[in-house]
């Protein structure tokens, strides 16, 4: 099977596309500003090259969040990120508040603390881009919203996300296409939640290959058995699709009890119900 | 104008559509226990007394989250909320944590300080409900949910709404009935994220009053002008539309770039994409 070249992207028009779609976000909610999370990967590091290349970079902050136990390569990345775009940057430390509230709890384990790390990240983000008086760009791609892999409410809180249809194969393409340094794009995608982690190490497949399973099962709506067909391992076909299903929730508005005529999210829809 | 019997619930069909949502809802998630943040307030009391008569009380987890200047009323109130329903409790201040970020940033304020706090009772209510292998229940009634009088990822998190198709004043009613205490009901309602807050003053209108209103734009479809002539002063049904229109992003998903055939959350939609 290879079905790689089914990813290949017209680099060009997906650029466009993406920085026209970041200008329309900003403007239209009535901003100039923009706020990134820069992690030292390849995914904010994109996110970052885009948002600059459509705002100018003078209206563009870059916020570097590290936990104590972050990797110093990731500072160093994102700082590589934040010199090449020219971006506004600030630093500011997660250890504190994630420690103030780990010493509340006694019983804390590795998933637990990294969702808390997330969102004390986000807390940074929204807040700050408060300061700028900007919008919180996000920064995930196509391959973890589907298969779930954030923290709800954490690293999946934005206002807008500009790479959210680009498999990860993709944004690494798009990547090297519009100038993020080559060493954050070979390096092994990492959460950094922890000392040795591993996107793909956790997730049980590599990039290249749920990349082109995703294609088959979602652009190309192939059912389970067509994909083991098509030459991927059945227990791999079916962890991939569980994992889609029972992520759902991180992909939805939480559901409302219905009891009105018009109930929000349902019959209550936006624009289209504008015009008072 | 007089349309609050319009708002008048059949409360016991409403009650019985809550719990069973609420049942639902955790079983199809394949869990048995729930967490609420129990804030002293008419809508988390509510949301406790219905949560804990679906599921039973032992298999709730209310959760206590004073700031070091919140009410203690606020603490007592949430108290009789657990004593009356006889669920599980615990007590976590977010002082520390709240106050550790904002030792690092120098120019905070009032609004930013208390999304600060929002969100940092999110993090503990979902790190707590991870603890207690359950899910968080949302607490916003259907007039925030409109007026976006919310924090985004803060007390607007939640794994779903039992109350976000109630109005304000609907939540009274039904609390009413099912026991909350009259001194949580009768109290004027205030996020209590600083001291002396109200959310009547804030939003310069009473819930009365705006339930009406909303009820006229949102579930007879007036107009702004027809609103006007029904009664309403011009200048409040302004505020309300404008403020439903700003808040739009609140109550959708964060918009994805399209660039693929089925992007997610247009073209791939769940449950009907589910059939792989």
């Amino acid at each position: 099977m290879d079905f790689q070249k089914k990813l290949n992207l017209d680099i060009g028009k997906v650029q466009d596309t993406l920085q026209s779609f970041i200008r329309t976000q900003i403007t239209q909610a009535g901003f100039q500003h923009a706020v990134v999370g820069v992690s030292g990967g390849v995914d904010s590091a994109l996110t970052c090259f885009l948002t600059a290349a459509a705002l100018g970079p003078e209206n563009v902050l870059a916020l570097r969040m590290p936990y104590e136990s972050s990797s110093p390569q990731s500072l160093e990345h994102a700082d590589l990120v934040i010199q090449a775009t020219g971006v506004n940057q600030k630093t500011i430390p997660i250890t504190e508040m994630v420690d103030a509230f780990l010493e509340l709890v006694s019983d804390t384990d590795p998933i637990r603390k990294g969702n808390v790390m997330a969102r004390s990240r986000m807390i940074v983000l929204y807040d700050q881009s408060a300061a700028f008086d900007g919008l919180v760009v996000g920064t995930g791609n196509k391959t973890e919203v589907l298969l779930g892999y954030t923290t709800l409410y954490g690293d999946a809180a934005c206002g807008f996300n500009p790479l959210g249809d680009l498999y990860k194969t993709q944004v690494r393409q798009l990547a090297g296409a519009v100038g993020v340094p080559e060493v954050i794009i070979a390096k092994p995608p990492s959460a950094d939640l922890w000392v040795g982690q591993t996107d793909e190490e956790e997730l049980g497949f590599t990039y290249e290959e749920v990349d082109q399973l995703l294609y088959l099962l979602i652009e190309e709506q192939y059912s389970l058995s067509s994909c083991v067909e098509a030459g991927f391992k059945r227990s791999i076909v079916e962890a991939v699709v569980k994992q889609i299903q029972r992520t759902q929730f991180k992909r939805v508005m939480p559901p409302i009890a219905k009891i009105s005529k018009r109930t929000v999210g349902v019959e209550f829809l936006e624009p289209p119900d504008w015009s008072f």
